[in-house]
């Protein structure tokens, strides 16, 4: 038994560029290198994806920037160019040891004199996040004449591009391109550093400027089995940068780069793989039984890693992370509700990073708010910059009339609000550190729990208080009343934001009195009791299920297999108000099954059971946050086994690749971290069935049949524990 | 200065065909025949359409009857067929006589030996309304064989049928076809009587049941001159009527039909005209100075008077009239709020009929809301036999997909209601009548209150009382809130039932003990008083302008054009989600207008006019109920020459034709009943400035310049009153 870390890809398939972009993707949080090779171009989805810096062209989507690639090769042997696009190698392996975050490709083609073996690796730093490394090396078997042109490729993938305007290369030792966006007055730059190995063979250099490129050239008179190699050492940085202040960075690029790259580099290799062990000392989840679970799962961490914005303080992760700029490379509720655990048990800074994200864009979320008439705070559902919300109200296009759908995700999705609630109670709870609501917390659960106080309505002639015309998890079923998923989150922020105006007492003095300056707080205090109380949850019918809206069960009831054959076209948009679901309880993921899964306790097993059984077919998990909630309540349930292949459904999502890559005529493709986040917390709440209860770890394993053992590290109210489970076993060990 | 009683379309066009049979339409209220001719068959539309008799054939929508065609006839001149779809006329005319309600043909052909004239004539029975009269003649400038074939075509138009099963045909002297309808047990029959003139050039004769007809043939050898000639008296019959019960009809119907047809031809159609000139003495209005206008006006009326169900006691005007099959044959808030005041001034027992129908249909009404879980009644949107909503979940089907759409007609378009009590209201306040109130008149308005009580919304945090989730008139714009067309109207509902409920004391002890036994009457009048008190009424903006709901103008401010060119499809429907017009500010037809016409004198004339100056270039007019409401009103603000062409425009929606024919793939052709009362009321209320106040009638003419002089006759509270107008000048004579 052994944890294999080998994520490995052999054979040239050109179906798989787009989900092999994904799969073997590389990040450091800063940025995320797509998966692709070097004499790849835009067309094949190149990205050097950055985190939080977005540009908007004209009426196009606004979206994240994907940087000039400094890690573009061309290699020409004897004038012919090797590229595996335009010629089939008889060999070709990309491997990625997810455990060392070490991205290798091996090529061999055969040429007409013989044949011609390429081998590179690249890494990128995690401590100084604008660094990339690459190593790169050519072997034939044959006398030959080696030419590698390599360099900054600034011709880059957009959807909604161009946002580059006013390129400006350079081209001595150090290549450089500096590119600045439409929208406003940032830049990008990027450089490149090379050293070449063998520089006896060289028989020609220099560097060559063309179209959006600027590229080394290096030519080599090679005999059989004299190997041509360099190594790279890249840097990204954009005016956002702190480093970058003043355009004076240009300057200090020297002082960056290594002055003896290649004697370095296997030191700065086994650096970065010191790095990541230290990682996976506290996140490597163990078990026996099951190495593919094992395998995926891990490998769904090394995702999380990838993409953890650990270079600031205040920053979330995109809805596919940093694979490209589907999603607009946004934030959605996925990262408090999917992927927060993950990080609040193994590296809690990250998750106060994520979280001060959404502190620090309160502002916009009130923006949002009074944009709608509404007061609070109404966070973003597409969040990028400061809260701006990228979400359009036209984000599908009509496959039949190409016309673009008016769609409610952006104004009727309240329970986005919630989640962010929720993610801050979490990290309160689980690490036991309130700093968090002390610096701004407080005021951004209460703007939330205005927020929803203003939305609720009561009937004339009843009493009880509801959310009208809103969209749950499930979007297939817009504008819904009383949507208990919704109705369940706003309560809770209404009792957490009545709790916390509770207890001010127990803050500093200052806390006090500037909450107190704010609000009113008795009257508020008193109005969310009151709201808390009086919300409506919908409750279980005589068979024991709960409609997930009002008025859901009236729907046709309809198996999903019918649903599909409607379709009258594959890139269909299934919700909407025409979609083929839409007016059938067929859903698109957990809507009900989340809020059961999330308050468990507040129902009998034989509820809960229901439910799942109720909802399972009826649910076409057409998102990556369905699975993981089937997964987890059926653990909690009691039927593990029934858990197991939407554990493993998560936990493949980027492995096996093949999501859904079309809502309507627009692009969604990438990687799926809510996903990865959601296996994990199946894992650890789900499987392992942990939980907490009054400061204490409780360990209550569901094992999958096939598992014998598990064995993990927690870190729960500061402390670190090591978790082992034997079949029914388990046992609690702080470190 | 004279009015033109003739409406005339010269020549043949097959084009015209489908308008002809709505602007040629004969009705007695208890059925339509569309003007067609007598070879006409299901292609061209032939229609008896029947009143309040309906059936449903599997899944297709529920929809009125068209009985066998009792006129059906075919002429052969030597052996060659003479139908005008077939054979090129030389001459022919269709003329309606509007004032007698006869409608003629005039056909000449040139044949092989000579020219064949074809004349007939037909004119139903106003009396007893299951008789229709035809006569037929033939003369040809030649010699040769003449032979008519003539009967009753039971293969009927249908839209969703075939309705008929069980087809018994007989045919001896008198011919008959009895069928019965696939949904229930009810039957149609339909019976033939003909007397054929000299029949000594009579050859041959005899009947012939053949496909769906049973004919009798007549051949004739004729001389140049000598003319063929016959007259018909056909009957027909339902289940439904009184005297069909048991099914013995047949042996009765010889006591019904005329001994002497020929020769009692002159008179029934003497003592018919004289039927129709004794309601012209009510409500001709006289109009000097345009005759294009009076007679397009009183053709309007010839029609409100053809679909009047003088026959029942209880029974309603469907939205097509008697003009086919299409809106299902079903009543909607037309009748009320568009039909009812001509019957109002010129027959009250009429107007009595329409409104009891909704006071029969009242448990349909109460039956509905308990569906939706609603207390109250809830109207039809389209209403057939015992207030059963015909509307359904898809009424428009897309023409990209071919899907049905779903729409809301049927269950968020809940203004219908309170049309209800608006019509029974005025019924009470123009003939000063309350019969109908005792006769449940006051509990289907407190029934209209209770279910918009229970549907009164209020935000936890406000005061006011709102309606969310609703359709207004303007259907373009779906699930819509604080509608104010549909607030107000159920602020009317309030204030009505909350009258009613404390004047009880002015009824009969029984009335009074029968509404007390049913409800609590002192909490409802409070309740109700408070609705009307609390409930939101938009108000104008700084600019004058009221939102037609909330958000209205945040809509895209865009012209009709501009709307229109981007249609992709010429039938595609603009509303719906995604409807061009949907998510701008073009919408359907009247609907803050209509508002403010029935309420002007809540509002300065200076909101009305700015609210008519937004409004009229954003409404596409494109339902026949619009253009009155935008007339009304620009008399009431004062500048009639602006109303002028909106009054036309529903003056000639059916002597013109060429209204909307399709409502995505669904075909909506027919007459416009609503369009002639709205024509009705603009020359009454609008023009002639009729309205009353406290049991008086005040005129404040606002004639178009063209209009020098306007006289009419009202029942007002019992009593009969010219009124003549003479430029600003008018007079009030009671007769």
């Amino acid at each position: 038994m052994r944890n294999v870390w080998i994520i490995e890809e052999q054979g040239f398939d050109r179906e798989k560029i787009e989900d092999n972009g994904n799969k073997f993707l590389l990040g450091n949080g800063y940025m995320g290198i797509r998966g692709t090779l070097g004499e790849f171009g835009k067309e094949q989805l190149v990205a050097v994806n950055l985190a939080g810096i977005y540009d908007q062209v004209g009426d196009g989507w606004r979206e994240p920037l994907n940087a000039p690639n400094p890690l573009y090769t061309v290699l020409i042997v004897d004038g012919e160019k090797y590229s595996i696009l335009k010629k089939e190698p008889i060999a070709h392996k990309l491997s990625l040891n997810d455990r060392q975050a070490v991205l290798s490709r091996e090529t061999t083609w055969e040429g007409s004199k013989g044949q011609i073996r390429l081998c590179s690796e690249r890494f990128l730093n995690m401590e100084n996040p604008h660094l990339i490394y690459e190593r790169y090396e050519v072997i034939c078997d044959f006398a030959g004449n080696v030419t590698v042109q390599t360099g900054i490729d600034a011709d880059v993938w957009d959807i909604y591009g161009p946002h580059f305007v006013n390129f400006d290369y350079s081209g001595e030792e150090i290549l450089s391109v500096k590119a600045s966006i439409q929208e406003n007055r940032e830049s990008v730059w990027v450089f490149e550093n090379i050293e070449v190995e063998n520089k006896e063979f060289l028989v020609d250099c220099g560097v060559e400027q063309r179209d959006k490129t600027v590229l080394h050239h290096f030519s080599y008179r090679v005999q059989p089995g004299e190997n041509v190699s360099f190594v790279k050492q890249c840097a990204v940085y954009t005016t956002k940068d702190r480093e970058a202040l003043d355009g004076c960075l240009a300057i200090q690029i020297d002082t960056i780069f290594e002055q003896d790259l290649l004697g370095s580099y296997e030191r700065l290799k086994q650096e970065h793989i010191a790095w990541w062990e230290e990682k996976w000392k506290t996140s490597e989840v163990w078990i026996e039984g099951d190495e593919e679970a094992m395998k995926a799962l891990n490998y769904s961490l090394y995702h999380l890693h990838s993409i953890a914005p650990r270079h600031s303080e205040s920053l979330s992760i995109a809805a596919r992370g940093l694979s490209g700029q589907t999603y607009k490379g946004a934030v959605f509720w996925d990262t408090e509700m999917f992927i927060l655990d993950f990080f609040l048990y193994t590296e809690p800074s990250v998750a106060k990073t994520l979280l001060r994200y959404r502190i620090d864009t309160l502002e916009g979320a009130k923006e949002k708010a009074q944009g709608y008439g509404y007061d609070g705070a109404f966070y973003a559902w597409e969040s990028q910059e400061g809260g701006y919300d990228a979400c359009s109200d036209y984000n599908v296009t009509d496959v039949f009339t190409g016309r673009p759908m008016r769609t409610f995700f952006k104004d009727k999705q309240i329970h986005i609000s919630a989640a962010i609630v929720h993610g801050i109670m979490r990290y309160v709870n689980v690490t036991g550190d309130r700093s968090i609501l002390e610096e701004g917390g407080i005021e951004t659960i209460v703007e939330c729990a205005i927020f929803y106080y203003g939305l609720l309505l009561k009937k004339v002639s009843g009493d009880r208080y509801e959310l009208h015309d809103v969209i749950g998890p499930d979007e297939y079923h817009e504008r819904v009343s009383n949507n208990g998923y919704t109705n369940r989150m706003a309560k809770y922020t209404f009792e957490s934001a009545s709790m916390l105006l509770s207890t001010l007492a127990e803050y500093p003095e200052e806390i006090r009195q500037r909450i107190e300056k704010q609000y009113a707080v008795e009257e508020l205090k008193e109005r969310f009791a009151d709201a808390a109380e009086h919300i409506y949850i919908p409750e279980p019918d005589s068979d024991g299920v709960i409609d997930q809206f009002d008025g859901y069960r009236t729907l046709e009831d309809v198996s999903l297999e019918e649903v599909r054959s409607r379709l009258l076209h594959e890139k269909e948009y299934w919700g909407g108000a025409y979609g083929v679901a839409s007016h059938t309880q067929i859903i698109k993921q957990a809507d009900v099954v989340t809020w059961l899964t999330l308050f468990a306790d507040e129902f009998s097993k034989e509820i809960l059971t229901k439910n799942w059984e109720y909802y399972e077919p009826r649910t076409e998990h057409g998102s990556s946050l369905s699975a993981c909630m089937y997964a987890w309540l059926a653990c909690i349930c009691g039927f593990p086994d029934k858990a197991y292949p939407f554990f493993l459904k998560s936990a493949t999502a980027d492995l096996k690749g093949g999501g859904k890559q079309w809502a309507g005529l627009v692009y969604i493709g990438g990687s799926h971290p809510a996903a990865s986040g959601g296996a994990y917390m199946n894992a650890i709440h789900g499987f392992a069935g942990v939980s907490f209860q009054d400061g204490r770890i409780l360990v209550n394993p569901k094992l999958p049949s096939n598992w014998k053992k598990m064995r993990f590290t927690l870190i729960y109210q500061g402390k670190k524990y090591r978790i082992e489970i034997n079949g029914k076993d388990a046992s609690v060990t702080e470190l």
